[in-house]
C-alpha cells in the first residue's frame, strides 16, 4: 500500500509552536522533506531540529540561485519524483512548511504534483501572520474588520489600491522591498498605524513601529498596519 | 508577584491542533478562562478537555442573548475584574481562544483591559482560516497573490469591492448571510472558484464547492475563493 504525504505546517519558528498533531507525525514518519538554500541549512529543519527522533531519511529540496539555469520547476519535479518512490515503497513523507502549508508556502507546488494520483494530508500550522501580531501585541482583524495581506514585491500602486479599501493589513515578504515599502505607507500617512516585525517568535525577534524600523529588513520581516480602531498596547 | 495571563490560541477544533507551547501552558496554569454562552457548554472549553489536568479553576465569561439589557462590554469588564483578582494572588490565567486570539478573537476585549496594568502573553494559534483551506485542499495564497478576509456581515456593495481587488478571498462567520452571500457570489461570477467549508477540523466537518452548499450555514464556516491559478484537488 502506497504511503502518506503530509504537508506539515511546523508554525513560525519557535519549535514549541508546532502542533501535537504535527508533532506526532513527524515522530512516526520514516522520511521528511524540506526545502533548503543550494548551499547550506534549511531554516524548516532546524525548527524542528530538537523535535527528531534520528534515524529518519531527508530530502532537501535545494533552490539553486540560478533560476536561470536550473528552474523551480524542475527542481519540484525532481522532489516530487523522489517522493513518489518513498510513497510507492509504502513509506509515509513529511515534507516540512514553515508556518501553514497553504499561505505563501512552496508545499503548492508538490501538492500541485502529488495530489491527483497519491495520499496528500495537509496539516495547518501557525502562520508567522498570527505570531507577528502576536509579537507586536496588536490585533489582526475585530469583528467587521476587512483584512488584506499583500506581498511585498507588488508594485506601489498595486498596494495603495488594497490599502485604500482595507480596515487591517499586512505586507508580507519584505526583504529588500523595505525601503520602498516605507516610503510608500509614509506617502499613504499609514506610518503612524503601522508596526514592523522580522524573525517573529524565533531567535532573534523584533519588533518596533514603522518608523523606528532599520534599514535593511530580512526576509523573514513583515509589516502590520492595524484597523483604526484597534487597541494596540 | 502578580500573574500572567495568556490569550491562549487553542486551533480550529481538532484538540490535537493545539500548539506544544499551549498545552504545556494550559496543564500548568491554576485558572483558564473561556467563552461561553449565556446557558450550556463553552466551545472552546470543550476543545481543550482531553488535555485539562482537573483541579483549574475555571471563568466562564458567558455572553447573553440579551445584548441590551447586557452589553456586551459589561460582560467583559466583569470578567477582566475576576481575572484580575486572580492575577493579583499571583496567579497566572489561560484565556482559551479558538483559532487564533488576534484574528477576530474575542480576546481582544480582555486584552484591551489588561494590557497596560498586567503582564499578557499571547500565544498565537492555527486559526480556522488555515485549517478551512487544509480542509479544502485548496492553498489560501500563492506567491504574489494578494489574499482579502472579509466577514460575511458587512453589505454586499463592501464585499463586491473587496473581492474585485484581490486574487484570492476568505468569506467569514457565515452563518444567517449564507443565502445573500451565495447569490452575491453568482452574480459576480465568482461561484466556480469557490469553495465552502464547515466545522474545520471539528466532528462534522464538511467541505464541498459552493454550488453543492446546504442553505444554512452554521456560524462555524466560510468560503473560499480560490485564485485564478490556483491548483485544486
Amino acid at each position: 500500500m502506497s504511503g502518506t504525504l503530509y504537508g506539515l505546517g511546523i508554525g513560525p519558528g519557535d519549535p514549541d509552536l508546532i502542533t501535537l498533531k504535527a508533532h506526532g507525525i513527524l515522530r512516526r514518519v520514516p522520511v521528511i522533506a524540506y526545502p533548503a538554500p543550494e548551499h547550506g541549512d534549511s531554516l524548516a529543519r532546524r525548527i524542528v531540529a530538537a523535535h527528531l527522533p534520528g534515524g529518519q531519511r531527508e530530502i532537501a529540496i535545494r533552490m539553486p540561485l540560478d533560476a536561470a539555469r536550473f528552474p523551480a520547476r524542475e527542481v519540484y519535479d525532481e522532489a516530487a519524483a523522489t517522493i513518489r518512490a518513498a510513497l510507492e515503497r509504502g513509506e509515509d513523507v513529511a515534507a516540512l512548511c514553515e508556518g501553514d502549508p497553504f499561505l505563501y508556502g512552496s508545499f503548492a507546488y508538490l501538492f500541485a504534483r502529488m495530489a491527483d494520483t497519491h495520499r496528500v494530508e495537509i496539516v495547518p500550522g501557525v502562520s508567522s501572520l498570527t505570531a507577528a501580531a502576536a509579537a507586536a501585541r496588536q490585533p489582526l482583524a475585530l469583528q467587521r474588520d476587512v483584512l488584506t495581506v499583500i506581498p511585498a514585491p507588488l508594485p506601489d500602486d498595486a498596494i495603495a489600491r488594497r490599502l485604500a479599501e482595507t480596515d487591517s493589513a499586512a505586507i508580507m515578504k519584505l526583504g529588500r522591498h523595505m525601503t520602498r515599502i516605507r516610503a510608500l505607507l509614509e506617502r499613504l500617512d499609514l506610518s503612524p498605524r503601522a508596526h514592523y516585525i522580522e524573525h517573529a517568535t524565533m531567535t532573534g525577534q523584533r519588533t518596533m513601529p514603522l518608523a523606528e524600523a532599520p534599514e535593511a529588513a530580512p526576509y523573514f520581516s513583515l509589516i502590520l498596519i492595524a484597523g483604526e480602531g484597534t487597541p494596540r498596547r
